[in-house]
């Protein structure tokens, strides 16, 4: 077990608001883990992340592993100096490039939200797998020498060891959404397997964390808990495919969290969007990360509330770079108290897309990530007060 | 004559400070000038520049006319409230684009620091002029839509009316440096007809520069200064070629200043480079501009001052993305007081640029302009204190 304590204060039917305390310090749950991939948060400064009150940010070790490669961090003993980011860091395992390089690259999927897409315009490209899966680990490809590494539970191991993130991920394998039960049921034994290596590998007191997978199989989603659970670690992530709508992976979160420690946090991987955030909360999730928030940015895709116009059906967002927002003196989001809203106007940040200056990724980045940590607080607080579903209400009611 | 104020509080040989005000703020002179030519300083935000301490900004007539166009400005009541920028505001007229999009692609030149330089990577291409010069005014293309423009006078002043800014530019002609005298004399006589028919239509209370050109023609240079000083402008810019040498080039700076008003403000267009800063300030000059701090900052390079090994023939500038620097735990200037070296490394910067992150162009951007603001400070400081040459003696000696 690493240095981790989680203190639930309030609970509220399958809901919990909890505090969860690491060596760079506390984080209030429900939360989000906004993405710094590549030890940065893109667009944005690790001071950025401060002032938008981030409690937790999550680095990817394939990336970092890669460029600038474990030397150059261990120079700064860890990831923490190295971009000047002093407080709690996760980091996952390179599990979910094993996916995204592997099947996912042959399947042409994109985890896209909660939902693996078909992405339409790859899907005539002939593209080949960067990642093949052995029981020995997988052999992963460099994105830039196209060098073939072999990552396994031990590796993974000591690459969050030098990275020094105050909660690690075990090593698994991430199933594509269009595999078989034979083929899940063959990768969830690895998967356990390696989640045993990666544990029997952890020789340090940062937190770790075991991975629940089972793609969308009832029975192996249950199976994957129950180990999970029965194992040494510090809390839970959910991994892998949850199913092709909303209402199959509500049903898949509810059978894993019937089975597994309730005193443990619960980290749903790669999610989400707005809708997800209350349902996943609702199921007993405690922790959320996406890189949708700053990746739909760049794209010009911003936040708005339901005050604002944002809906589920427009998934909460206008596109700022219409031209019906060319003249429109108005922020962002009428209700968002952050620096862009306060500050800048949409027909200004569509001028600064339009003229492809780097400021309009910072201030919609900015602003994105306000809202989904501004989201998740009031999330917090509805639990606290039982006022969680007129929240959840207020925001998806006119639209299920 | 514009609402402008200007107050010399203490005089050194040539040099002098003082107060410059205008509506939107006072600015102390010596001073640079951050380029802000769409409307944002590169890469950051007008919180940014506060935070920076620039008591100014320039920005772009051409540019903005196109994009977003003047209707979309006006709807804001001119630039102050497009970008949140509550500080003064320096327009161009245009007339830089006159050359950098006429004679400037014929003769692939570029300008870079006090130079104008042929552009070996350009040299070869066929490159059409988008620049048409007439008595009348210049047909300039538009760089979105190759759309025939007619800039003229009077449309500058209409268009630096609409951004309403502080400080407005006469249209001029900015010779190329491979301009002969016949073409360089012919065009004087048109420049300055330029400047009356500017004054001419110029209706509001913001000040406006006149633009003195002449090339490296002795004779031009010194008829234009006394016609530019003898009409009703409230301040004076120095533009177009500044010869083929530092040396000419402070002759010519030299040749003017003689006949000019010395009450009146004095401001070098589009240099410069650390040494430029202090031979301009040792004749006279008050104001510089130049998008190089923040150009040179997104190709890596970064300012470092002598102490930390910068020197004239570096350029006072390190490629931070070099080996070398790839565990280097410094910041990118070991004297320097900014945020980005308070708490980033270069080699944390070095790996931003090589996978390519946004942050990149932030931080250096966010440091060079630091360093240029507070190489201004001092070399205020030393004027009032009489230690001018000390200084310029420790960051030039050991290199001319």
């Amino acid at each position: 077990m690493g240095h981790l304590k989680f203190k639930i204060n309030s609970e509220y039917k399958h809901m919990r608001t909890g505090v969860l305390e690491v060596p760079h310090g506390k984080i209030e749950t429900p939360n989000f883990v906004p993405v710094a991939t590549k030890a940065t948060v893109k667009a944005l400064s690790s001071e950025d992340m401060k002032e938008l009150n981030s409690q937790i940010l999550m680095c990817n070790s394939y990336h970092l592993y890669l460029k600038p490669g474990l030397d150059v961090i261990k120079k700064f003993n860890g990831l923490h100096k190295f971009m000047n980011w002093n407080g709690p860091i996760m980091t996952d395992s390179a599990g979910f490039q094993v996916f995204s390089l592997g099947f996912g690259m042959e399947h042409f999927a994109n985890k896209i939200g909660s939902y693996f897409i078909e992405d339409q315009k790859q899907s005539k490209a002939k593209i080949k797998k960067m990642a093949k899966v052995t029981n020995k680990g997988v052999w992963i490809d460099s994105i830039y020498t196209k060098e073939k590494i072999l990552f396994t539970p031990e590796k993974s191991m000591r690459i969050q060891e030098a990275l020094g993130s105050d909660i690690m991920i075990a090593f698994d394998e991430c199933t594509s959404p269009y595999a078989n039960k034979k083929y899940v049921s063959e990768s969830l034994e690895r998967t356990h397997k390696w989640a045993k290596r990666s544990l029997d590998a952890h020789k340090t007191k940062q937190a770790l964390f075991g991975v629940i997978q089972g793609s969308y199989f009832k029975e192996l989603r249950i199976k994957s808990a129950k180990f999970i659970s029965n194992s040494d670690f510090d809390g839970f992530c959910i991994g892998g495919s949850l199913g092709k709508s909303k209402a199959e992976m509500h049903k898949i979160l509810e059978w894993i969290t019937k089975e597994i420690d309730p005193e443990k946090p619960r980290h749903l991987l790669g999610i989400g969007v707005v809708e997800d955030f209350f349902n996943g909360v609702e199921r007993g999730i405690d922790l959320f990360d996406c890189v949708g928030p700053t990746r739909i940015a760049r794209a010009g895709l911003v936040y708005v509330s339901p005050e604002c116009g944002g809906t589920v059906k427009n998934k909460f967002r206008i596109k700022v770079t219409r031209t019906e927002f060319e003249m429109d003196k108005k922020p962002i989001d009428c209700t968002c108290n952050c620096k862009v809203c306060q500050n800048y106007s949409r027909a200004y940040i569509r001028h600064l897309f339009k003229s492809k200056e780097y400021l309009a990724y910072y201030l919609t980045s900015y602003h994105n990530l306000h809202f989904v940590l501004n989201l998740m607080e009031q999330i917090r607080e509805s639990i606290k007060t039982g006022t969680f579903f007129e929240l959840k209400k207020k925001w998806l009611s006119n639209n299920i």
